[in-house]
């Protein structure tokens, strides 16, 4: 998308209503706009798992997420940049969020040596060792042409001893700063997000978050969560965090999550989420609906005519039998796989867009309390 | 499709033109008409495997094939009897043709038992005893809702003896006769085809094809090729049975084939095929072209931005890098497995279209010619 005048679209967050602490806004970046509260769908390696690109964007996305770590292993994030870019060679026109790598790493690769410079790993592909650090980090994105970019910062897996909680933080703070830095000069589209760390301590969130304000970001995430604290601990640093950050920036609570984690951390000022959940779960034959989670597998839907919701926005999520969405997954047959992927996703931009109805008409709190109750209601099954 | 009067509407097949031996024509059924020549994809267990039945349409495909196996022991035909027929289960509104069972039985199923009754086996499923006579055939595809079913018939794998193939093709003559007493009351709009039989034995396929003319068939197919005999062997077969069968009447050579010999069996009288490939070699990372089979799979695709095809009609294939198809076929992506079905459906379907356009033209032969060119120029990598 190019400016009227010629010049691509800054990168700029607009706060358009609230609901109590949450937040109608909308993101303009140089592919287009997103509008938050977001849920971006999770697209590995260039591609949502299952889904078509057109799919995804039926679903009601905005924006996916793209994962550097594996597109730097395969296919490479100078191949990409050679082929034009990740909008063009997945075929997602549309806004794109990559994070830096860090997660990935401390999760799926052999960590070799992680110090002030960055980390060295082997490829869980092919076994090569690969370095990373902050400027390696925005060099990919930037490769990739990303609209938001993510720093490099070091995420631990709760619970984790405080004096390692306050050791990443403040290791993730410098590679904030060198980010920053490495992202001097990036097109006025594009956007840094620095993240908040500080596991569950506080105080130490606190103190991420005001130094990443005094760095200066036009967007923050809050990282370092659903990494295996409960719930209600995740809330807790959301509710406390979020009010930190400045109202004018978008917030991205990242890795998050269930849908009533979404409501929660809506409710408590966060504007972006991504997970995997929805078309993970949908290649497992779990779905997410208006009544909660349906598993496709049960045996009890092998002869029910029903489609999943009959209220859905979305076609598919209206036409097909829970019958035929039970064969398919009894029978792993891909098209399970891929309709349950659309569905789930279609279901969380559902969600999405009914926070964001409420929010602008300032009844969140009431959205909020109906959406549980069909929750709670949940499934009928057909002779009930 | 109900006829405007209120009676559905009549199964007829019209010949509308030749080209020497090649024909073009159309078979109108009560889920709509089937342009000939006419490609088939497999729906085996109620799904064209990794295609939404919306883009398997955007193909071109006018109808496809259901496996009467698979289905009557997962889901069960009576199940998509109650759930209303298995074009509303699948989503898939245009006609369809079901095999009889006996084919995948006899490659599929441990047999226990094969004679003038019909055959009991054991499901590769659950290991349960199931019979399968010439009636309970019938009455499977009229609980499945089929278009076009088919008769019961024993197929062998060649080569053979001489005494199996006659006895198969008496056996098979034998149940076309009880197929077609318990097809008799069908609705108008739906069809029974009859199948020669008789191996590579010249006399044995004329007698086959005379008797089954005797009993009288809506249209007839020709079966137990394409199970490993030579492609000469089956070319021969097709060009001596087909003037055998009675010219007003649809011919389909079962299980076949590769994009060349759909080419060399419209040549020699041919309407319908069916077959795996399209679907079976994109999940393995092999794209079928204009300029003949191209795997994905090989290092020479990493940085090739071109698409497979940029003349082709199906947007996917002119859309997608094969750079972007590498990468996904390497990574396993399930995005690469239902982009090459895709779009290798399209190109089955583009070569359907060409032919029937150059038959309406008389010119057959100089389309024939002008494909295999083109083949046979083979695909030209990027720096050559």
């Amino acid at each position: 998308m190019v400016h009227p005048l010629g010049s691509p679209m800054a990168f700029s967050f607009k706060l358009l209503a609230t609901s109590n602490a949450a937040r109608l806004g909308e993101i303009t970046t140089a592919h287009g706009a997103v509008r938050t509260p977001a849920f971006m769908p999770i697209g590995t390696q260039a591609t949502v798992k299952g889904v078509h690109p057109s799919a995804v964007r039926a679903t009601g996305a905005d924006i996916i997420l793209g994962n550097t770590y594996h597109l730097m292993l395969r296919p490479g994030a100078e191949r990409i940049a050679v082929l034009g870019g990740l909008h063009k060679f997945m075929n997602w026109p549309h806004p794109i969020l990559t994070d830096s790598g860090g997660f990935q790493v401390m999760s799926l690769a052999q960590l070799r040596k992680l110090d002030e410079s960055g980390v060295t790993f082997r490829s869980h592909i092919d076994g090569a060792l690969v370095a990373l650090s902050p400027e390696r980090a925005i060099e990919i994105q930037n490769l990739l042409g990303s609209d938001i970019v993510m720093q490099l910062d070091e995420c631990l897996k709760l619970p984790a001893t405080p004096a390692e909680i306050e050791r990443a933080m403040r290791l993730s703070l410098r590679w904030a700063e060198r980010c920053s830095r490495a992202f001097e000069g990036a097109a006025p589209g594009r956007a840094l997000f620095g993240i908040v760390q500080g596991g569950d301590d506080m105080a130490l969130r606190m103190e991420s978050a005001r130094a990443l304000v005094d760095i200066g970001f036009p967007g923050y995430a809050i990282g370092g969560l659903a990494v295996g604290e409960p719930q209600e601990v995740m809330l807790r640093i959301v509710q406390e965090t979020a009010p930190a950050l400045p109202a004018d920036k978008p917030r991205y609570l990242m890795g998050v999550g269930t849908p009533e984690d979404l409501l929660e951390a809506v409710r408590r000022g966060i504007d972006m989420f991504d997970c995997v959940l929805p078309t993970r779960n949908g290649r497992h034959g779990l779905a997410f609906t208006r009544y909660g989670a349906i598993n496709l597998r049960n045996a009890r839907h092998a002869d029910d005519p029903r489609p999943l919701d009959e209220q859905s926005l979305y076609e598919p999520t209206r036409t097909y039998s829970r019958a035929y969405l039970h064969h398919l997954t009894r029978a792993n047959e891909m098209l399970g796989a891929m309709l349950l992927s659309e569905i789930n996703l279609a279901y969380y931009q559902e969600l999405m867009a009914g926070m964001r109805a409420s929010i602008k008409a300032g009844q969140f709190a009431d959205f909020s309390a109906a959406t549980r109750e069909t929750w709670d209601r949940g499934d009928v099954p057909l002779h009930s």
